[in-house]
């Protein structure tokens, strides 16, 4: 059996995330009825992460093994016409039996991305969060630097989230602008349920002055979840890179 | 009866164009659905110019005669929970008995946007045309000062075009990078129908190598729509402003 790796880019909005579900439609679902057509049999494919609903993906990674004998550096140009426009696989690679896109994956970059402006944006009403008040910038990249490192994230992990441990590592926390979006960037081994929304939520409280930068380093030592801003909306969320 | 001049922007990809039609819906006929819940009356609005199907726009003018008493200021605020998030309405104002947003136009703006890329930009499916070739930028720079001024551009106008002139004045157009996004702008006294998109669909022509920079004034020249390039695709165009 091929165990075969994809690159996968998807615009969240009109699926209910990427986990196959029981209500709605997931795009691992997609992948694995579009793709059963090009293979010629069942397919069973690996996420990396779970996105929720409306979160959306430049590198989402999965993989899937198979007996089919299509060339693997033909399958994302074949893939176009069998998947909605809002799914692209970017990559395909033949990979070791072994490996498994969650398992193996090392680390992954989160980004979120904010529109601060006065008046929203209709073309961005899915894809950023829109933030009508003044953000204190230097304020966030400051409080964004407190959480480099390993640390105890209980206080920005979702209630009911299952994880064992809450004990995670952030090698790179940035805030910057890329033109109008001011992108929330987060490079850790892993993250918690609803991690990254509930960090950006409670940097953008620390943006609007609701909190100090001091209050930030308090809430993230005090392991309580009700302590932190809001979550912040998932269509503003982006899986950028998936590292093994 | 006062007479209120909106100032609309909208997606156009979920819609059949500007005007009422019909089969499928228009966004005229949202907004005068919608709004006569806010004015209690039948409303009819004229705007400055139909766009098609998929055409979106920043600034769109609609004018609309009311005996309504909500106060002016609050019209765009009071749309927002009224109208679909894919329309918003950016100002309203109060203007002359005689104002008709077609009528009074004296110009209008458009923008069309290209990606131009090696692979396509999911994120952008329904807001730019994708080109994934390399572009020769200075030459369609080049070309598109040839239609600066006054011209019989019956080369670019629809068959099926009912206008009675072909001639209008065109006082600039520009293409220049914004971002990642190679943005055309035409500045005009009018547009013949599909005019802004069959000029960008020559000038990308240009831009290709198909055509050279002669080639593209002896098209204008020529006033035969056979002999320009194709019609760019509706995603791509946007109505930025109209003058008055």
């Amino acid at each position: 059996m091929r165990n075969i790796k994809l690159t996968v880019a998807y615009e969240g909005t009109a699926y209910n995330g990427f986990q196959r579900q029981m209500n709605g439609i997931g795009i691992q679902q997609i992948l694995e009825v579009r793709l059963a057509k090009m293979f010629g049999h069942e397919l069973k494919m690996y996420g990396a992460g779970r996105t929720d609903t409306g979160v959306h993906a430049y590198g989402q990674v999965v993989n899937f093994k198979t007996s089919g004998t299509i060339p693997t550096e033909r399958i994302a140009i074949g893939s176009r016409c069998l998947l909605p426009h809002d799914i692209v696989i970017t990559e395909a690679q033949d990979v070791d039996e072994k490996f498994h896109a969650q398992y193996a994956a090392t680390s992954k970059i989160y980004v979120y991305k904010i529109y601060p402006h006065v008046m929203p944006n209709l073309f961005l009403r899915n894809y950023a969060w829109h933030i009508w008040r003044k953000l204190d910038i230097p304020a966030m990249q400051e409080a964004a630097q407190i959480i480099i490192g390993t640390h105890d994230f209980s206080a920005f992990c979702a209630a009911g989230g299952t994880t064992i441990s809450p004990v995670r590592t952030i090698m790179a926390a940035d805030c910057q602008f890329d033109g109008d979006i001011f992108e929330l960037s987060f490079w850790g081994t892993g993250f918690l349920y609803h991690m990254v929304r509930n960090l950006t939520g409670t940097l953008v409280a620390v943006g609007l002055g609701a909190r100090s930068v001091q209050d930030f380093k308090a809430i993230l030592d005090s392991h309580e979840r009700k302590r932190a801003g809001i979550t912040a909306p998932a269509h503003g969320l982006y899986l950028k890179e998936v590292k093994y």
